[in-house]
């Protein structure tokens, strides 16, 4: 059934919980789905593409957009800058396609703020431990690093009651599943399909 | 992630729109989701076991049924009572089962009434002239009957809006796939998830 708009799915974990993994998954395997490329300061990695995994610019060209107001949020974290562009997102959603944008628990409660259609969906780590161990293995962060992480993982869960859905990252397939779940039950959403294409179809010519 | 109650899905269709089947098809597929099991005065058919696909009983017993208000909801369909049970609902919601039940857009509305945190979806046909077909193709029904149905269908389609979700079953695979979504989808909202699971879970220590 044919959507009016694309939906907004917004995406926030735990540094750790998977979150990047599993959107992406969701993008590559549900049709009319897109991730949202943010802007950021940060520096490119390697195997990282600019205008694919990020929008990569520097901090005057940033500065710029804040002053022109082209973020819908935008937020400093462990020293880089990182936004979205409300014109990105408004011209996916104003051709039907499901916008996927992860990010965390400030931004998301700016993305409602501006578009309080929006769907907010919170990915849990399997527990507190595992969290740890996962941010333990990743290679290249400093014990003061995970340990900001870790503190700031809790002050996140914390706010879990402000999203709609909750996902527990336990096995990576079941919360794939899950989030195929949540982005297709919205669809099917009376709020949200199309009504005068149902009653074009259905009760035109009963009327 | 553990309910703390289970939750009521109530399906309504036009007759031939495939309800029965796809409902069937739900409660084969995902865990912990039942059919509820309704009370009927009408004649069992061929294949049909008592308890499983209804509970058959004669018109006094349904009657007094009635008068013991024993019934969260009960109508006359074609001149046979079908009644559901709230004893029963109320047994496996509590238990942490999820419901499914099918019934028409009148008793919805009184589930609804009864269940205010119950589900509604709307089952469309693929269009009014393959419901048409299949009311055709059903053997056993006579004319008027099936023009008494395609009559009510309309007067039923008209109601949708009162429903949570709509899916179109079109292709009946992704019929199930999208009515196994929703079930899915609800499962994890944050007003259907234990809380306090999560928050011995991932808060308890921290706190």
């Amino acid at each position: 059934m044919k959507q009016r708009k694309g939906n907004l799915f917004v995406v926030s974990a735990p540094s750790g919980a998977g979150k990047t993994t599993l959107c992406k998954r969701i993008c590559d395997t549900i049709s009319g789905v897109r991730h949202s490329v943010s802007y950021t300061t940060r520096k490119i990695r390697s195997g990282e593409i600019n205008g694919v995994h990020y929008m990569f610019v520097d901090e005057d060209e940033f500065r710029t957009m804040i002053a022109d107001g082209e973020f819908v949020e935008w937020a400093e974290v462990y020293g880089n800058f990182y936004g979205t562009s409300r014109s990105h997102i408004e011209g996916m959603i104003n051709e039907g396609i499901d916008v996927v944008m992860d990010i965390d628990v400030q931004g998301a409660k700016q993305i409602r703020r501006h578009f309080p259609d929006s769907v907010l969906i919170f990915i849990m780590p399997p527990s507190m431990m595992e969290l740890e161990k996962r941010l333990v293995d990743r290679r290249g962060d400093s014990a003061d690093v995970i340990d900001t992480r870790l503190k700031n993982a809790v002050e996140e869960i914390r706010e879990y009651k402000i999203y709609d859905y909750v996902i527990i990252n336990n096995v990576f397939e079941e919360a794939v599943e899950e989030l195929k779940a949540v982005i297709m039950g919205e669809r099917l959403k009376i709020t949200r399909i199309n009504h005068e294409w149902i009653e074009e179809k259905f009760l035109k010519e009963a009327q």
